[in-house]
């Protein structure tokens, strides 16, 4: 199970190029929010989101244990985004392959952005293959290790280095009570920053934010046991559309965080303007979303101070620039 | 005169506000640019560029120097852009009211960001008013203190924090040796940044970067005399256009500085674009000078790492949203 002492020892493992992300603020947000806010800028880690912190942790583990040279012969993952990203630049720093199974209908873009870290990209059709046949062969045939997106100790501990700099950082800034709004697709990130908030800053409180129709883990805390949503699709914030909340971090959100929050695709992409206009940093939707909870559900949220993850940035240009140029504020 | 004792008051007086802004790096980027590329992202500033730094050093200093309470009535500055945003924001943090003279025909965009930082913005018409007539005016009647853009010692030792932070921050990556290239309007942030680095890391060298066809800086290194630009409108790169160096800024640069750089406007944008893929960070194209100077110019630059500052983002949305829908790279 991940605990503080794997979170301490993921950011000990941690190389350089995992930089500690600045906390960003600026007045004109604080009047938007109504509050002061302070922005945890995952947006501007190496490959554009947090997703490079747990990877790293995961391989870093994997290579250790692996012990003598050949026995760790590469990595394997499912996805089309950030993650893909991840463990893909994370496995090139550690002179491994991977292998990255993508949809095959997936943007132009990702599939480049991924083959630009050295991953090999595999990719396959949602309607007429079975993805997780697919990856246990490769994986057979080819000696790899899977890296999941968030069920697994090390990647939320990986994660949770995020709840370290949060806890320093608000210090630094005098805060020792607020909301930390985080954007949540399996739980991941935030239950590794609740582990790590729990330990070093006990006033500050996880809270998950989701889009609306999407919002599985606000229904399972609220409800005491996980729940499903109703469908996978159809939501702009495609980063964090996940089935139901992981086996592992569910008991422990369950256990730290505040109720969740859901937000609209409209306050997304208003969050992405927000964020290009006045933090001038690039935004997904679906790493927007905690940012657009502070803007949109201010009554929802506790105390004078905000502190928010914008977790990712892997955005379409198109998308991006249709929401920027709308933007009246 | 500015030294580095001057540069080092100016960072003590520093609020916590005026951040360190990160280092960033890519591996992509790197491939691009055929070197490592290390990137002082002044563009996530408070206020959007390294303008709120200078500014904070020149009001503090007038402040103290004010004493007693009402004798400093308040500041005036002639910009439309980033200066503005810098003067008003940290003016307002003084509790002292800011008049930013600007011409009628600037986009409203600007206006607006400027009086949401507290400023009182007074419009005039290029074509038929004397601005510094009008400012001198308006300076007598309410007793203002002008805060110049670039031609002022503490302006220049308040710009030259950032050199303070290069040179800790290239000391952390194990950079001994480098260019460091800076986009070169008046020069205050070059020449900032080459004091400190004359101090505190003396194997980095400072390059300025200006737009081709306004380069009077580059001219007048190489000339060893100030050399004016024949014209002052004509580059997308509008934040970086004088007409000649400053009296201030040319005799330093011409003591410290490397050969100066020129690029296109067609490479600044790309720049713009390459910054939004890769970095996830928002610049204007007169920001992006320096990063197209070290992916354009590449042979003009030595060694095996070139840090380049990318120094403010305040850019249209319209053009923006232009630029990165059409980039390839």
């Amino acid at each position: 199970m991940s605990d503080i002492a794997a979170i301490r020892a993921a950011a000990a493992r941690a190389p350089r190029a995992i930089r500690r992300t600045p906390l960003l603020a600026t007045p004109t947000l604080d009047r938007l929010a109504g509050r002061r806010v302070l922005v945890k800028a995952e947006c501007l880690q190496v490959t554009g989101s947090f997703k490079a912190r747990g990877a790293w942790a995961a391989i870093s583990a994997l290579a250790a244990a692996g012990g003598a040279p050949g026995v760790l012969r590469g990595v394997l993952a499912f996805s089309s985004g950030n993650h893909a990203q991840g463990v893909g630049w994370a496995a090139a720093a550690h002179g491994l392959p991977a292998v990255i199974l993508m949809p095959s209908d997936v943007p132009e873009v990702k599939v480049a952005a991924t083959r630009a870290l050295g991953a090999e990209v595999v990719l396959y059709d949602r309607a007429t293959q079975d993805r997780e046949a697919l990856g246990a062969r490769l994986a057979a045939e080819r000696g790899l290790d899977l890296v999941p997106p968030y069920d697994h100790p090390e990647v939320i501990a990986g994660q949770g280095t995020v709840g370290l700099e949060i806890a320093a950082q608000a210090a630094e800034e005098d805060v020792a009570t607020a909301d930390v709004i985080v954007p949540c697709g399996g739980g991941g990130l935030g239950t590794g920053i609740a582990l790590a908030l729990e330990a070093e800053a006990p006033g500050l409180r996880v809270r998950t934010a989701e889009p609306e129709g999407f919002d599985d883990m606000a229904r399972s805390l609220a409800a005491g046991e996980p729940c499903r949503n109703p469908r996978l699709a159809g939501s702009i914030c495609d980063a964090i559309l996940t089935p139901e909340p992981g086996r592992l971090t569910f008991p422990v959100l369950s256990r730290l965080a505040g109720p969740g929050l859901a937000v609209s695709d409209a306050a997304a992409l208003d969050a992405v303007a927000v964020a290009f206009r006045h933090l001038r940093i690039v935004l997904e939707p679906g790493g927007a979303v905690a940012l657009a909870a502070a803007l949109a559900h201010r009554d929802a949220i506790a105390g004078d101070t905000v502190i928010v993850v914008a977790s990712g940035s892997n955005v379409d240009p198109a998308l991006y620039a249709r929401t920027i140029a709308a933007a009246g504020r």
